[in-house]
């Protein structure tokens, strides 16, 4: 198996740290240069139409793109130190909030980057006003996960799970926009943001 | 069970089909008024912090928001017609497609419409640019989707699962964009979606 990766970028980081706590090592690293515009290669539309990484190769020779749906396959064929849960309820609690993670806090970091940052001008239609709406939008969930945080050890329950593996990728996702975990105003989240970034994982 | 729905939303539906799908009747339904901001009420921000409909109500008292958290529930306690898959790979895929249909599809044609029509001015902080950029968005992904549609029986592979239903009620729910199907254009989405509206879970 293959795993087209890019170091610099928070979705491959999300699926580098579910291997890392799954222990899976059995996967060879692919390096694509989103700096230097290697997804918008013919090369690489192929191997994943809707572009971007991770993207991983299997040994049939398909290929399955898309973060969670990675670690999914991960979790089937793995299914020790699950990550998704055990049973109905905790797979759903934690589907829940890893998608609340991704709709509230990743997805708003990503849009105020993207129609924000000079960087992606040649590639993104970018709207400033947009930029600025989703940054507020950040800002109210950080304070939203603090509150999460205040009242469970992780964020998807009383395990570590790849809720926390989304969360941790996108705070740490949110330099970008200049957002950094305030002590005083988030004492819940920087609890638990220096306790999982202890972990090996997060080095992955 | 409960689950809080609204007929005329989107998210409610996905998750409707999926339990006609299933032939899951033992769920009470709660009509909570999107139209008259019920969603707003401290009542109901105390069952789903985030927001939105629909969250379904075990019979422990928790609560499960997030329409795909909701579906992994009823796929794990009811597995008979599953629509995630059956093994680690076609789990993957399905979650794959399921993802890109709401990323690239879904995702777009709700921003368009939250940000471009009246009915939400008072919720949301509007930016009219990025309702015309998601828009645009839209259209390139209904494009997209007739192209995987032209190699594919269904979206998710050659059996019925929740990318198709995600896929129709995205396809449905861009009536609110001014989005229909053009069969000249697409006529390979055309011919999905008069096949997959046949089914009596898209009545649901």
């Amino acid at each position: 198996m293959k795993l087209y990766d890019y170091k610099n970028a928070p979705n491959p980081r999300r699926v580098r740290m579910f291997l890392a706590e799954k222990n899976i090592t059995e996967v060879e690293m692919i390096n694509i240069d989103l700096a230097k515009g290697e997804t918008y290669r013919q090369e690489f539309k192929d191997i994943n139409p809707y572009g971007g990484v991770p993207v991983l190769e299997l040994d049939d020779g398909d290929y399955i793109a898309e973060s969670m749906a990675i670690c999914r396959y991960f979790e089937e064929v793995s299914p020790e130190n699950p990550l998704m849960g055990t049973d109905a309820k905790s797979k759903a609690v934690i589907e829940m909030w890893n998608r609340r993670i991704e709709l509230n806090l990743y997805n708003p970091i990503a849009h105020c980057f993207r129609h924000g940052n000079p960087m992606w001008k040649a590639t993104v239609k970018q709207v400033a006003d947009f930029a600025e709406v989703s940054g507020d939008e950040a800002d109210k969930n950080i304070h939203k996960l603090d509150k999460r945080l205040a009242v469970s050890e992780f964020v998807g329950g009383d395990t570590f799970s790849v809720a926390d593996i989304t969360a941790l990728c996108a705070i740490d996702f949110a330099k970008v926009i200049q957002r950094r975990i305030d002590e005083e105003k988030h004492p819940h989240l920087a609890r638990w943001y220096k306790q999982v970034s202890a972990r090996l994982s997060a080095k992955a």
